[in-house]
């Protein structure tokens, strides 16, 4: 075959472990697209053309080849598992590509890695495009949601292809162009924190139901499922209804109480904490979240712990159904401030990085395909289409009113967790932030005062412009210093 | 003057700010010091010597002048802004000085930059130490603590000189060599971060003894001078006495109401929380202490969300001695928290960089000097005296008792701030680790089980080895499996 005739494929895959077969047979499910595949050991290429004979694939044992097999501007899609192998295969594609084609990363990259990477690829004219994909293996075979970074231009040629393999809802697909460079990767990560505090959330709420009324886990299933039914209402929800009515064949107890209590993870949520701390964002649901696994993870901390001393006396829960009802609540209020704090970074990152990200579009991209796919997402696109400049998205007007709604329920929550020696890490956060943004004064003065007492620091005062230091080991009269030191 | 009738100095000090002029000035009052001094402008190096005819300084104009004034092994302390004026000053010296010959960064370097300064001065045989200096201008002039790292060669000489220099607590000097390359900025580091819960714990129960009992600054003044003759005794207590019963010459206001409620910071935290991050150390405290000075200075946020809606009611204080003893537990208790978290920082910082950092001798070094300094750390050394393996400073016996007694105060405070809409991140914060660190079964399982879920990533079982998969989209048999995905 001549190249024109082997260029039949108008989009390739990199790297076929799971999550690249199953974006690759998503792509060739729909009509119209022909997938060159490529995989670094054939026999994994030759696995999934066996597999999946219905599906149409070109397969390609080279670089080379793969390349010849795709039309331009040439589309390949990069799965594989992120650091320098990312880079190998992009060094790889660049000698086989040309000015115009399309390379995209679709692992779990570092959005910095992503503008780096974006930057060193523009310079020989071949587009460098940075997409988050969120749902999991499910979502890449049946539709993910997709958040791609990289150039106008290439999202011209790229949002036909990722618009049709997207998870779709309301008839919309679950994929916009977040902004460029590494935009898609940071939004991506911010997601993956807020799936972190999402989880952390859920965990507490499961463990306050049981410990405080010693309903079974099926029971709690039960529960899950009827607060999947209101404004709870979201994926992570109906899972852990499923895993919590799973019973272990082994042993006949429930599934979740032979699983070891230790959590692991895979670095998103560490990057988001330390990304938002770089742009000075309070993402605290996030870091008590990552905290939680940590804590969870040291196990001969734990054991030497364990005799460590609990409440003299854990009051009684008089109406276990109001109870369950509070935790429902304090969810429900927690989760709103874990979404506002996200929002918060995704703010900040967007001026840092000079990225013109619509916050809207991301709530809409997030209602299908991915872990946080959630009902009340909705609301927060509505949120900032009523308002684009909404400072915080928990003093939206829907939001406020369902503060207003759930947090006395949240503070009894909180009360009787730490009466009952019943850890809420994320829950109690989260109410602590809240009464934090909502104070009209915060203990902060102090902390000015302090810092200009030992090191001069100086401070700002609510009365008049300008910088100010106390002479603390002089006269303590009060000086106004140009230059702060 | 030749070469070895010009080399009178025994140490030099290059950066005459604040901070250099202090540590130059405490030099040179030591008996048989004379110190060099260079600042990149000659006129600070003028003023020093003109305000301090007292002192045994040989002023330099020049890196070749300030080379020769020195005898060998020179040694020069460098107090620059850290960052890129430290490489420049780095390089310099090297180019004047000879192999044998030692260069301290006494500035904020982040540890990371130490190690790789380390290695790159090593080649040249000049040593070079990362040296965390820690007590304020006051400290620096009147004895700090001292934190070097380095070679045990270069602290052979410099030993003698910094212990010199440093404060001395019951007859010792608090200066050790704390480890190899990077690990003196490694911990003075974690001080800071120490230093950051503990400033906030304090704001926080002067927050809530205000806003529950309406008592004056004044007063609460006097509580913490009272407190500041108990196990709370500590320098940061005596000085927020000091800062609340500070009036304002200009309103005759306290001054902790005049002074702007926007907490600054300078960058110290932060990296305390990342590095944790990265080292897998749950410091919850510290990250929620950054985070409230983060959330403070977030002024348009704040204005924005001050209507949001508060506590229906609040309950009133009974007892407002019995609430103010309460608050001392519950911050007595939050502190050990904070240090219990920190010193899990430097033992897994100690771990990942092979470093032999003595615990014992890290708390003896800073009960003076530093801004922490206190009274019970003579207890955190007493504790790893005892058990220098001790898995989790909270479990020695000293503190497992404090916990006993202050954990009922410790619940009623945080129950009480969550029902009346006070805000206390970080004693909020530090009891839910403590009940997660004692707890016999964390919610965990259900995170691992979720995971499991929605991507696959395996599980541990509590009674038989391995690795399982549950087939959730498939017929929900459980797998082993052989390598995690």
């Amino acid at each position: 075959m001549n190249a024109a005739e082997q260029a039949t494929a108008n989009i390739g895959v990199v790297g076929l472990a799971v999550m690249g077969s199953n974006l690759a047979r998503n792509l060739a499910s729909r009509e119209g697209n022909t997938v060159a595949i490529y995989n670094r050991s054939y026999s994994k290429t030759e696995t999934l053309l066996t597999e999946h004979p219905e599906a149409h694939f070109v397969a390609a044992s080279t670089y080379e080849e793969f390349a010849a097999s795709l039309s331009t501007p040439r589309t390949a899609l990069i799965m594989v598992q992120a650091g320098k192998g990312t880079d190998a295969v992009i060094d790889a594609l660049t000698k086989v590509f040309e000015p115009g084609d399309i390379i995209v990363d679709g692992g779990n990259a570092l959005f910095t890695d992503t503008i780096r990477r974006e930057k060193a690829v523009r310079e020989t004219g071949i587009n460098f495009v940075g997409a988050g994909i969120s749902g999991g293996e499910e979502g890449a075979l049946l539709g993910p949601s997709i958040m791609p970074g990289g150039s106008a231009e290439a999202w011209e040629t790229l949002g036909l292809i990722l618009k049709s393999i997207a998870a779709v809802v309301d008839g919309e697909p679950c994929v916009t162009h977040v902004g460029t460079d590494g935009a898609g990767h940071f939004v991506k990560m911010i997601h993956n924190g807020i799936e972190y505090v999402d989880m952390q959330l859920i965990a507490e709420a499961y463990d306050l139901i049981r410990q405080a009324t010693g309903v079974t886990p099926a029971e709690i299933a039960d529960i899950f499922a009827e607060w999947n039914r209101g404004e709870l209402e979201s994926y992570l929800i109906e899972i852990t209804a499923e895993v919590l009515r799973q019973v272990d064949a082994t042993t006949d107890k429930p599934l979740v109480d032979v699983i070891l209590d230790q959590a692991g993870s895979k670095g998103t949520g560490v990057w988001t904490v330390q990304t938002s701390l770089d742009l000075g964002v309070p993402v605290s649901g996030i870091a008590e979240a990552v905290f939680a696994r940590a804590v969870s993870s040291r196990p001969a901390q734990r054991e030497a712990s364990r005799a460590l001393p609990g409440p003299s006396s854990v009051p009684a829960i008089a109406d276990k159904a109001a109870f369950i009802e509070d935790v429902r609540q304090a969810l429900y209020a927690s989760k709103i401030i874990a979404y506002s704090q996200g929002f918060d970074a995704i703010v900040a990152g967007a001026e840092e990085y000079n990225w013109d990200i619509k916050k809207g579009e991301i709530a809409k991209i997030w209602r299908g395909g991915c872990i946080i796919r959630a009902r009340f997402l909705n609301r927060i696109t509505e949120a900032y289409a009523e308002n684009p400049a909404l400072v915080a998205l928990v003093t939206a007007p829907y939001f406020t009113e369902a503060m207003a709604g759930t947090q006395d329920s949240w503070r009894r929550v909180v009360a009787g967790a730490a009466a009952a020696g019943i850890p809420t890490p994320a829950i109690s956060s989260s109410l602590a932030y809240y009464d934090s943004l909502r104070a009209p004064r915060l203990p902060a003065a102090l902390v000015q005062g302090q810092r200009d007492f030992f090191g001069a620091h100086t401070y700002k005062r609510i009365d008049m412009d300008g910088t100010f230091h106390t002479l603390w080991s002089g006269d303590r009269t009060e000086i106004e210093v140009t230059d702060s030191h």
